[in-house]
């Protein structure tokens, strides 16, 4: 008797999960129903996202809490961005390739999710690939997610437990970005803690929280000071993750965070599904290309053409 | 006899343009007809992406290239990122404010564009916000972008001129945005060329560009070392601005841009247009509600919940 896709990647299968994934990133169809099958097995994992401005050590910050994670015996899937370079078909530098020493751990399935190349956009990737992982039966989903972006929001707010991380002394700009994610962080890390100021940021940091808006969860967001590359401050900051999640299970606040994942992936696919058939329907008779030829002669403007098309595919 | 809203802004009324900005970041209905109106008078400007990881000194730069193009007698318009804090309600920070310093004189218009609080994205609100710069008839429209996201990468295939800003010694997630990035930037600065390394990352850039495949357009990437805080080396950077331009006039490689930028902004017109559509007609009578209730419960999954909704409203 052979077993399904679906039902080997139940088993926790990697080398069908990596093949479902694959097919997900090629928009493939038949992948919507293996999607379709893995949903009712999904909604037990721990997803924790990790953000932060490039150069804090989040890759570094990852290989230690996956080490901690799998010495408590909890399995774990970690995605990764990995912004794909037209020159080496993908950087995997330095950092990267430590943690890739998990990857022959039975337990640990790592996927780096390329900036480009997703039929679906990286924001439906991401929710479909956490889905893949749910169901494989992994503890923990460590997610990380790269800049400011209204896809990082998105996905920030998908997750049960978001970390932030900085950095000591990356000067004006890292403020701008401090203060765009302070409503985000469950958890703040301060990596890099042996580089000068970082009692300073951690000082600046409360005082910013303690100023803020009252949390309807009674979470006071922690801030862990860490030095990733030595390992240290690593296990209280794993302790405080599952904290987290403790508390959100006691309060039921896991069901609002389920349910708000559920509406941001329903929206992702309902975009990419509707886009790619008006693509579709566009192309069509070389519509498309009368469409661009009409707005750069401007014969026509956009938003004349687009309320004409609404018209048609949208009636009511 | 009153002026029209679209008339003053084309007269480039400031007031005029930054009231119909609002409009447009409300989602109020009237601005559409303005923007329709203004579309006919766009194609004009010079457009230039500003892109690179923060803490790279992005808004000195762009302080100081204001400068230049003024004392040129160009007109400009600035797009800026605010990353919108739920604390100050917008953070204006240090470089910040030393860039409004601008904002007495006339010939120069910026727009801080929050990240969040857009009605149609934040990429759609970019692409209007440029129509109406470009409608004032701003010479020189400079557009900051931030982190590697999918949205990034469109706005940098919208611009005519995109550099790409670094700093030496920010480690090994900058090596991974830097192969991200390499491909889209017409022109790349070193920023903080006073701290040391900037000789070797130039040579390391170099070098990288030239393993790239060759560009169709025949145009060398160059790259200017910069100390912004202290004006050095900003004159001949846009000297290279300006040399691009002229590059991109001679060739006809401006229309091939402007182009792909109408194809891009009617994309981004379209998806906002249908999803908030979309958004309005599955609010009506909760069925939104009994949606998310599906799905948390497991009953329904997202896939086939989606292509219920696509049979009813594209059913060809």
């Amino acid at each position: 008797l052979r077993m399904s896709l679906a039902e080997k990647i139940v088993k926790g299968d990697i080398k069908a999960a990596s093949r479902l994934i694959r097919d997900i990133d090629d928009g493939v169809e038949s992948a919507i129903d293996v999607l379709k099958e893995l949903y009712v097995m999904t909604g037990r994992a721990h997803i924790v996202g990790i953000t932060g401005p490039p150069g804090v050590g989040k890759s570094t910050l990852l290989d230690k809490i996956i080490e901690v994670f799998r010495k408590e015996m909890k399995t774990v899937g970690v995605i990764v961005v990995d912004p794909t370079s037209p020159f080496s078909g993908g950087a995997i530098l330095g950092d990267r390739i430590r943690m890739q020493r998990h990857s022959t751990d039975e337990g640990v399935f790592i996927h780096s999710l390329a900036t480009r190349g997703h039929v679906g956009g990286i924001a439906r990737s991401t929710h479909d690939i956490i889905k893949v992982m749910d169901a494989m039966g992994k503890d923990i989903i460590l997610v990380e997610t790269v800049g400011v972006g209204q896809d990082e929001v998105d996905i920030g707010n998908a997750v049960d437990t978001s970390i932030v991380v900085l950095v000591p002394g990356l000067g004006d700009d890292i403020q701008a970005i401090k203060a765009g994610i302070l409503e985000i962080g469950d958890i703040f890390v301060i990596n890099k803690c042996d580089h000068g100021g970082a009692d300073k940021l951690e000082q600046e940091l409360r005082m910013m929280l303690e100023m803020g808006a009252k949390r309807g969860d009674n979470w006071q967001p922690p801030i862990y000071q860490t030095e990733a590359s030595m390992g240290k401050g690593i296990e209280k900051l794993v302790a405080g993750i599952q904290r987290h999640r403790n508390l959100q299970q006691q309060k039921g606040l896991y069901q609002r965070r389920e349910r708000e994942r559920a509406r941001l992936a329903f929206w992702e696919i309902l975009k990419s599904s509707v886009m790619t058939k008006l693509q579709q329907q566009l192309s069509l008779n070389g519509e498309l290309d009368r469409i661009e030829e009409a707005l750069t002669t401007r014969e026509k403007d956009p938003y004349t053409l687009v309320e004409e098309i609404m018209q048609k595919i949208m009636p009511r």
